[in-house]
């Protein structure tokens, strides 16, 4: 059960882990995977704290059908380029030819402002503020487990608005108020966030937003994004209403997503060469007592006991590793792969003694606590290695984040991925192509609003037009 | 929005208050339906009632994909007849047409199975406790929204174990302790639960255990059903263990699941001609105040003491109805159609006279109560109108409930779809068939054990091998 090593081969060890912790496995059906129940615990810890935020943020859960009329899917001029070429068709149902073939959804926009047609007439019906989670499929070429799978499950969000500011404050909201706080509070992960470049863009989006977090192989992760997407798909499905002047008009909309990506993130973020580290908030287990026992006499007396801790650690997700077929070390090393933030070992020499080892898992460090402290100190550990794991993060992006001076400093960086580079661009797509060639790297994503940067662009020397963040990505 | 009468027409008042109350509406892709915020804010508290409880008697939720090789489909024969006829087939993806076709899971025994088998080597392996939260499809001829879509949510458990016993008392334990618990603790919905007949017994179980919810229209709705599966899908899928004695054993299995289709149970199961009556478990919202004013120094101070009120209202999902545009009335008539169980009245001269009325939606009684008193009262009362619309539900099912002393009288009672008839039968599925073709009425379920009656047929004459229940059906 060794794990390669992170500095020897990253991809190798992220699959390892994902394997070895029990987080996911491919599946029979090419390209989709099981998410196994160690990986859907942590999942289900992300969706409570998204799920939280969009409606302490007002919105609803509502849900649309997964299979969306083809016809619908071609409104939407972009938004159809970007996608029909990765739809999954279904054909026959129920043992004939269907008349019209059904996509299976590999997002919402079409089905959606279709309906809201029918849903929206006046401006007393606006806003609408909902939001469903689902699976969608996108027929990816080069699947990689929670990264990019055929399948994968998300939320989204599709919201309907009187005005273009009340879009774009929505757009930006979801962006500060549900993601970025989800992912500073709960996944411990530090994000850039900033607008997409054209190249970037959501298709059939005005604007898109993003947030990206820095993997420990030096490559980003967009880890979520919150569209702007103005009247293009109110004018494509019709979708006008009438305003507060009595005069028609088209819907602003936007629309917003994380998915199980994000589960790639907590481990690329977090993980060492022991395995996963989980952020408290998110563990399926926080807390892992193993009892250390040598005949039947020993195990009932250390049983007995850990029982009464793991009762006394009220609001602590604990559990007592009872199993018999595996030694103390074999768990404490699956533990440690699996991330649980921390450990009691726990022995009859350590209740003769009233003190036992306490291992953090964020540290590596172990030192002896008295049993009687461990109650009350374990809820504040436990908020320490959120914040230390929060800490260890923003420490490794700044370590891997430069401003170059010279391009030749930047492309070098970039082509090792090595992490962030922040640089002034001169705003041509071009441009942002030559770097891609040379480096393989992508703007990652702008300043919220555009300009506000001076001097000259670091590829062209031509004058800058926005300061970008450029890296290599998933 | 008058709604039609449900003794006038049933089917016609049932889609009125699924439309009016906003709890779905038929979508763009013909069969499947939206879920509207209303509907879906009750389905999340089933959720949360049903998952709970999954969790509670030791099963961990993971997530299997979508999208299953046609193969493995055509493993068990049984279950291939029952299924494959309502299948929809994905055969084109990425611009291609697919090597293999991929079935929209209908249910995910066939790929559950087929992936047990890597996970199960030796007895230590067993039991597997787990669950999935998901969307089905199945391509229903005669789709009604709820009750029977091409597209549904629902959770399906696949447990494997080591003896058929084990498995057995698995099967029963989600009936009882999972499914029969929320249906009576959160959806306050009566339940007689038993075995299926042959004839109606899930494709590829060797038996089907269900709950039959009674409808206002006195017809039956099975709302749950928990499989004991025996060897057939390990066997079909290989899935074998090496056991205690060192010998190869076939695993056992059971699968279980509720739907979406539980919403069209606490719609016909407690709505009147007013419209739904939400148990306040499953309300989203419990109690709302309704502001009663004249003008805008009326609003002010009305709508001040209404959210002092809401604020004191702690624990209680409470709303402050603040909508100008409708006026008290339309307010009333609207949340009584959503169900809400209670609703405070609060005007000017409330406020002077220290006291308010409260409506109760379950018994339709409007007394005055003291303002002090309210948020001592009102969880109370929330308590007893969760026991009363059980209470109601289980009258009214024992006033829809016959023991026929003959098959004239039960024929008479099915074929007007009057309620349960509950009588001995003969055990011949041509007896079954027979009773089918006279009153369109099946047999709901069976005793859980079987045997354990006395005399003869009701239809036959012939020795009576079973007691069984009788309705017509959803």
């Amino acid at each position: 059960m060794a794990l390669p090593k992170q500095a020897d081969d990253f991809p190798a060890w992220y699959q390892a882990v994902v394997r070895d912790a029990g987080l996911a496995e491919p599946s029979l059906a090419p390209g989709t995977m099981v998410i196994k129940p160690w990986g859907y615990a942590i999942w289900e810890a992300i969706q409570r704290a998204v799920d939280d935020r969009i409606k302490a943020t007002g919105h609803e859960n509502l849900y649309f059908p997964l299979l969306i009329p083809e016809r619908l899917l071609h409104k939407e001029a972009e938004h159809v380029e970007g996608f029909a070429p990765e739809v999954a068709v279904v054909t026959h149902a129920g043992g004939e030819q269907l008349e019209e073939p059904l996509v299976v959804r590999p997002t919402s926009e079409t089905i959606i402002w279709a309906t809201y047609a029918k849903w929206v007439q006046s401006w007393r019906d606006l806003p609408l503020l909902y939001n469903q989670w689902a699976n969608v499929v996108r027929w990816e070429m080069r699947p990689r487990v929670f990264l990019r799978t055929r399948e994968f499950l998300w939320q989204e969000g599709h919201t309907a608005h009187e005005t273009a500011d009340e879009a774009m404050a929505e757009t930006l909201r979801i962006l500060d108020d549900v993601y970025l706080d989800a992912a500073r509070k709960v996944l411990a992960i530090p994000m850039l966030a900033g607008r997409k470049s054209a190249a970037e863009r959501f298709p059939g989006a005005v604007e898109t937003f993003s947030m990206e977090a820095l993997m420990r192989d030096g490559k980003a992760l967009q880890s979520g994004t919150s569209h702007y997407l103005g009247q293009n798909f109110s004018r494509a499905y019709d979708v006008q209403f009438q305003g507060r002047d009595n005069e028609l008009e088209y819907a602003y909309a936007t629309s917003w997503g994380v998915s199980t990506r994000l589960l790639g993130g907590v481990i690329m973020a977090h993980g060492d060469d022991r395995g996963l580290r989980l952020p408290p908030a998110l563990a399926p287990r926080q807390l892992v007592i193993v009892p250390i026992y040598k005949n039947v006499e020993e195990r009932a007396r250390v049983l007995e006991a850990a029982d009464a801790l793991a009762s006394d650690l009220v609001g602590v997700r604990v559990e007592v590793d009872e199993r018999d077929e595996h030694r103390p070390g074999f768990k404490f090393n699956e533990w440690e792969l699996k991330g649980v933030p921390m450990r009691v070992e726990l022995g009859p020499r350590d209740l003769d003694e009233g003190r036992a080892p306490v291992y953090r898992r964020d540290t590596g460090e172990k030192e002896p606590w008295a049993l009687a402290d461990i109650p009350r100190r374990v809820s504040t550990t436990l908020d320490n290695i959120q914040d230390e794991l929060y800490a260890q993060a923003l420490a490794f992006r700044d370590e891997h984040t430069i401003r170059p001076s010279t391009y030749d400093e930047m492309r070098e960086f970039l082509a090792a991925a090595e992490g962030f580079a922040i640089a002034p661009w001169d705003g041509d797509p071009e441009t942002e192509a030559k770097v891609k060639a040379d480096t393989k790297a992508t703007i990652r994503c702008l300043g919220r609003e555009p300009g506000g940067v001076d001097g000259a662009c670091i590829v062209s020397g031509k004058p800058a037009a926005e300061q970008a963040v450029f890296a290599q990505a998933y």
